[in-house]
C-alpha cells in the first residue's frame, strides 16, 4: 500500500476469481462455464456487429436487449436493469440500496463476492448458518436489517430452496430487500421472476455467463419492480454511461431470443450432472443435491486439497475454497459427457 | 424514489450523456466519437475473437492487453490499469485513493462527470475557477485536498495546458494525487505519461473511444506508479473481476498496435479542426484554441440554445450544455470533412 490509497481499499481481501491458466491446456471446471458455445445466432450476430459502427457508442439504454429480456421473462421493460456481467448487478445493488453502516445479511456459506461488496461499500453483514445439510434456514433472516441476498440455487452448494420459502420471507419481511442471485437457476431450479410483480422488496439477478454461454461478453441482469431497475440505472449513471458494449448487447439479445437452444443445451449438462453425481457416489463422494451446473462434493478418505491439487496434475481444473466448513470440499463444473468421463477416469485411478 | 433507495442516490443527479438518437440518421457530433473506422486489423482481431472461446470468462487481468499499452507508452505492465471505458477507471479511482469525507478539486468548467463520481462515493468536491480565457489557472489548486482531477485538454473547452504546468503541480503538492484525464490528448496535446516514473502522485488516464474509434467497445486505461495501480486493482477486484470482454480486450490490442494507422486518423482530424475553425471563425464564431477532437464555439449574435436546436432540425447533433459559464456555447465534434462542410453550410445559412 503507499499513502495515496484509501482507507477501505487498503483493509479490504479482493475476491478471487477461478484461476484462467495460461501456461497450458486444462479442463477447466473451476469457473462454472458452459461447456457448450453459443447458439451459432449469437456467433452471427457478433459477426453482423463487426462493423465500423464500433467507433460508436452503444445504446447506453441497451433498449433492444431490455425488450428481449422483458420478452422472454414476461415483465415490463421498466423493470429489467442490465450490467457488465451480473457482478456489476450485484456491485451496483450496494450503493443503490445500501447506506454506509448499513447491515445486509446473507448465509454463511455462499457466494464468497458478498462480504467484499459489503466492505467496498461500508456496508455492515452479519451471517446465517446454514444448517449441517448445507440447506438455508430461511426463517433465521431476521427483520431489521437492510437487505439480505441469497443466492438460489446457493453457491458453491447447489442447492436450490423451495421458492415457497423465499415467498414467506418476502412476506415476513415487507421492508427488507431480498435479493435473489439466481446465476444457475436455469439448471433445474424454480425462479422467483413470477414474484416480483406481487413484491416490491424483490430484485432477482441473473447472467448470460452460464445457461446462455456468454462468460466472455459479460452481461447480466436485474428484474424487479420499477423503483428497484429505477435505482440501479441512477447508480449506473453516476457511474459509467455506456457499460455495455455494442457486440455484448447484441449477442445477449441473440442468446436469449433462441429459447430452443438454450433450453437443450441446459438439459444436457443437467444430465451430464445427474450421471456425474452418481458416479462420484459410487467413488465414495458425498454430493450435494444440485440444481447448478456444477456439483459440491466431499471425499470420505481424500481430502479436498490433495485431490484438488493431483487434479491439476492431471490437467483437470476445478474449485477449492479454503474457507472453514467448507475446505474438505471441492466444486466440480459441469462439462461436456467426455470431460466428465475423463475426470471419474482420473478420479478413479487416485482411489486405489 | 422508494424506501429501498439509498440515501445517495435519492440525493443525487446522474451524468446525462450526449444523446443517441433512434428516431432517424443525425450527423452525429455530440459525443466525440471518431469519425472514421477502427484499423481494419481491429475488425480483423474482432471476427478472428468471434469463436466458441466466447462461453469462457475472458482474462480477468488482461495480460495481453496490458502488455501492448506498456509497449506503445514505454512503461512496465506493472504500471498499467485497464477499465470498461475511461469512465469506469475514473469511477474506480473515488474508492481507490479517496475517503468519504475527503475534498478533491477540479476546474468549475470540466468533464461533468466528476462532481457526480464525488456524490456517489461521498467524497466533498471544491472547484477552482478557470480563467476569462477558459485556461487553467494551475497555480489556484490549493494544498490539503486530497486529490485533484484535471482533463488535459480540458472538456469540453478542448484547451490544452503545457505540461510544465502540470508538473509544477506535481511538485508543489507531492502528497496531493493528481489525476490527468488525457481522454483527447492524441489530437495534438502533450501527454504527461513520460512523467509517471518522477512522480508517485501522477496517474494519466486514457481511453481508446476517442482517437482509436472504439467508443462502442469501451476500453480505457491508466498509466501510473505501481502503487497507484494496485489500488486500482484492489477496488476492480472487489467490484468485478471481470470487466473487460475477450472481443473488446482483442479489438484494443490490436488498435493500440496499429501505430501508422492511429497516427493518420489522428492527424487528419486535426486538419479537419483547424479548417472547420476557421470557418466557425468566418461566420461570426468565438473559438477556443482546441487541441482536442472537437471544438468549443460561441456565436456572437444567435444563442448556443437556438443554433443548438437549428442544427438538431437540421439533421446535425452537436452538444449544448444548460451550466452557467458555458451556456452560450456548443462543443461541436470533429467528423469527416463532408460532415464539416455540411455543417457550415448549414449554419451560414442561419447567419443571413
Amino acid at each position: 500500500m503507499n499513502r495515496f490509497w484509501s482507507k477501505i481499499i487498503s483493509g479490504i481481501s479482493p475476491y478471487v476469481p477461478g484461476e484462467q491458466p495460461r501456461d497450458k491446456k486444462y479442463i477447466k471446471l473451476n469457473t462454472n462455464e458452459n461447456p457448450y458455445p453459443p447458439s451459432p445466432k449469437v456467433l452471427e450476430a457478433i459477426r453482423d456487429e463487426t462493423s465500423a459502427d464500433v467507433r460508436l457508442y452503444p445504446d447506453p439504454d441497451a433498449i433492444a436487449l431490455k425488450d428481449a429480456i422483458a420478452r422472454f421473462y414476461q415483465v415490463d421493460r421498466s423493470e429489467v436493469f442490465v450490467g457488465n456481467g451480473s457482478d456489476e448487478v450485484l456491485a451496483f445493488c450496494f450503493p443503490a440500496f445500501f447506506n454506509p453502516g448499513d447491515t445486509v445479511s446473507f448465509p454463511d456459506v455462499t457466494y464468497s463476492f458478498f462480504p467484499v461488496y459489503s466492505r467496498l461499500f461500508g456496508v455492515e453483514y452479519e451471517t446465517v448458518r446454514v444448517a449441517g445439510d448445507f440447506s438455508i434456514p430461511f426463517d433465521d433472516f431476521r427483520s431489521g436489517v437492510r437487505g439480505i441476498l441469497v443466492p438460489n440455487p446457493n453457491a458453491p452448494t447447489g442447492i436450490a430452496a423451495d421458492t415457497g420459502e423465499i415467498e414467506k420471507l418476502l412476506k415476513k419481511l415487507p421492508d427488507t430487500l431480498v435479493i435473489v442471485d439466481e446465476a444457475y437457476v436455469d439448471f433445474g431450479a424454480c425462479s422467483c421472476v413470477p414474484l416480483v410483480h406481487k413484491y416490491d422488496n424483490l430484485l432477482v439477478v441473473q447472467t448470460f455467463s452460464k445457461s446462455r454461454s456468454l462468460a466472455g461478453l459479460r452481461v447480466g441482469f436485474a428484474i424487479g419492480n420499477k423503483g428497484l431497475t429505477e435505482a440501479l440505472e441512477r447508480v449506473k449513471n453516476s457511474f459509467n454511461s455506456y457499460t455495455i458494449d455494442r457486440v455484448a448487447q447484441k449477442a445477449a439479445e441473440a442468446a436469449i431470443e433462441d429459447r430452443e437452444y438454450f433450453l437443450r443445451t441446459a438439459a444436457r449438462i443437467m444430465d451430464t450432472r445427474e450421471y456425474t453425481a452418481k458416479e462420484l457416489e459410487r467413488l465414495g463422494f458425498v454430493v450435494l443435491p444440485s440444481k447448478a451446473n456444477f456439483l459440491f462434493a466431499s471425499h470420505k478418505n481424500i481430502s479436498a486439497e490433495e485431490l484438488f491439487i493431483r487434479l491439476r496434475q492431471e490437467g483437470i481444473l476445478v474449485r477449492h475454497f479454503k474457507d472453514p466448513r467448507i475446505d474438505n470440499w471441492l466444486r466440480i463444473t459441469i462439462g461436456t459427457d467426455d470431460d466428465m468421463t475423463l475426470l471419474i477416469e482420473k478420479l478413479k485411478a487416485m482411489m486405489v
